[in-house]
């Protein structure tokens, strides 16, 4: 999984049928310390996270093994809203 | 799911017959802000996309759950036209 | 998918029995205007390209859908040959 | 398989209901010569590593292959600590 | 299919219980030209290769279609030892 911070939200009215009342977010990546990092992904929200929250997020078909994913075409899914992460034994990150 | 904006079609007529009747066109990869960047890929098209049209797009077995793509040897979907988009309370993007 | 060129071939006699019979060819990554860029993959062609020819392939488990990969070793396969591709209105590549 | 060094702890309340009882360690990338790299991953832990081992991990689907993460929206898991690896007939790292 | 040199081994006890007896193998990526390129990856060895050979490996889930690897959290199998490749027309690899 990869960390990602939660920046904004993604509307598409004309979709595949299987998408139906799912909800995009759109995640900036986040290295190791936290901090933004180049590139992004629109994952599916399966955990009912908000703006600004720091999530983990699963990829390719591993994406698909939530229950709200199941066989729909979605390769990106929040399956964490992150509390905290400890790197060498000091907080980086925790949930304010 | 990763965005793009739909710049081309491609025409295959030598195909695995498993990919009869599919639309494949070019996507130009986006950039969080929608700006765009390096790179592109070549998907199947679920959701009647048009020409500079920006879609959001599956790769991997994902690629392969809409009804359309099932059991094809497919890697790249466009799942939805993206109607608007919002990064850090601003609209980045809205459908023309 | 994305688009690669058939640069040449290649011979494994020692291999995985599922993969028996299957051809190996080599091909050099293409971009969106069709110029080779860094990267190659050796694919299984399941749709009797030749040398030179520009061709279409997919990754992962969607290379195991056409009739001739299915449940093999292989997670590049050439899906289609390509007669033309457009990038905003303009023929970039034409079979000759 | 990729090899990564076991840096730090991740802690998530709010999951997917199918990563419950789930151990989430963040892993440091190491290349060939065991230096750090660039990158890093959150993997589900499936062997009892512990803080500063060396474990090689497994993505993608195959990171659901274990019985602990069966099913799960899981896209890295760690498959086994590392006792020692050789390259070119030097022993790059040993387990202390 | 990506090509790889044989550099070393890894040793594991402490691992998955489904990756027992599975010999891990150390390989350094080939650029096309069979030059060394950054990049490495441990795969389970399916064919019995040795050190110093050049090989063909497949990632992803297509690790785990030959019959050594099925089911197990494996995501890279050495799947050929090559033989020889061409490019150009020139013969860029042949076994000694």
């Amino acid at each position: 999984m990869l960390l990602g911070k939660v920046v904004g939200t993604l509307v598409s009215t004309r979709k595949d049928p299987k998408l139906e009342g799912l909800k995009f977010l759109v995640l900036q990546r986040l290295n190791i310390e936290g901090q933004p990092i180049e590139g992004y992904v629109v994952a599916v929200d399966a955990v009912g996270a908000g703006v600004e929250e720091v999530v983990m997020y699963a990829t390719g078909s591993s994406a698909r093994q939530t229950i709200l994913t199941d066989q729909r075409p979605c390769d990106a899914v929040i399956m964490g809203i992150v509390d905290t992460w400890e790197v060498n034994g000091r907080v980086v990150y925790q949930k304010g």
